[in-house]
């Protein structure tokens, strides 16, 4: 299974694309799609769309794992969050990818096992799972946790499937 | 001018096409784009995208004036309506379109008289602008009032950059 972690904002959109086989988990590549700042809102949506179709197209992950926007004090960023959010989830859509979203919360007890993990606890449980050596940079560690966060939770599903079976 | 106004939403997006030639406003078409709402939301948004896409390049209107989101009080519906804009606005980019927003206060200030005029007020404003015989429905009252607020601003403009010239 191969599932790609997606953490969207206008400025910086994390990914992380994470394969499972034999139960392992691997880190194939992670990246950041940055915007310019000094274009118009509708042409960085714009860039933003098209640079993930080209993600999506050259490594075809099965699943998205994205993460849940929600709306805190700042107005403003949760604005264009929420935009950011809203041509991520229609580009996967578009691109027949299956989407499943997740909340910090959700995904800090699903990588480390309490959701009030630190970033750095959460950095350090994605290297060592994936393997890296190193703790990965913070966009990495968000978009590859929201992954593993997919992966955990599918193969928790499909043991239960087995043991009700 | 062609000039086509649109607000967003997950569930309905409204929209209107306003033509602007010798000083006199005509409506072309208006509609709305409903997505199901018991499809995913990321299947719901790119829905939203591909009609809208269809719409912009069957009407080819030169600018998109989109209502400026904003957050109130209701989270979930504020969420669901800064995707649909992020979705609408990097579809009108991608098409090549210039693309201005308004909020509903300038919209009302430019096309009423003034930021506090109620939605029948608008509607009785847009149907007389547009010479529509009947005030149109408020989806499309709203839509065409975004278009019109639009070219009111951009000939003010022109016509100060010619008094100044």
């Amino acid at each position: 299974v191969r599932v790609i972690g997606i953490d969207p904002g206008l400025t910086r959109t994390g990914f992380g694309i994470v394969d499972r086989s034999d139960g392992r988990f691997s880190a194939l590549i992670f990246g950041v799609v940055r915007t310019p700042a000094g274009d118009p809102t509708e042409v960085r949506l714009a860039t933003l769309g098209r640079e993930m179709a080209a993600i999506l197209a050259e490594f075809r992950p099965e699943v998205a794992a994205v993460e849940r926007v929600f709306f805190n004090n700042n107005v403003r960023t949760a604005m264009s969050v929420g935009q950011a959010s809203g041509v991520v989830l229609a580009g996967a859509a578009e691109a027949g990818i299956g989407v499943q979203t997740y909340t910090p919360t959700e995904v800090k007890q699903s990588v480390v096992g309490f959701g009030g993990a630190t970033k750095q606890q959460v950095a350090a449980m994605v290297g060592s799972l994936l393997r890296l050596g190193d703790p990965p940079p913070p966009d990495a560690a968000d978009a590859f946790a929201l992954a593993i966060c997919h992966l955990n939770r599918s193969g928790l599903a499909r043991a239960i499937d087995k043991a009700l079976a």
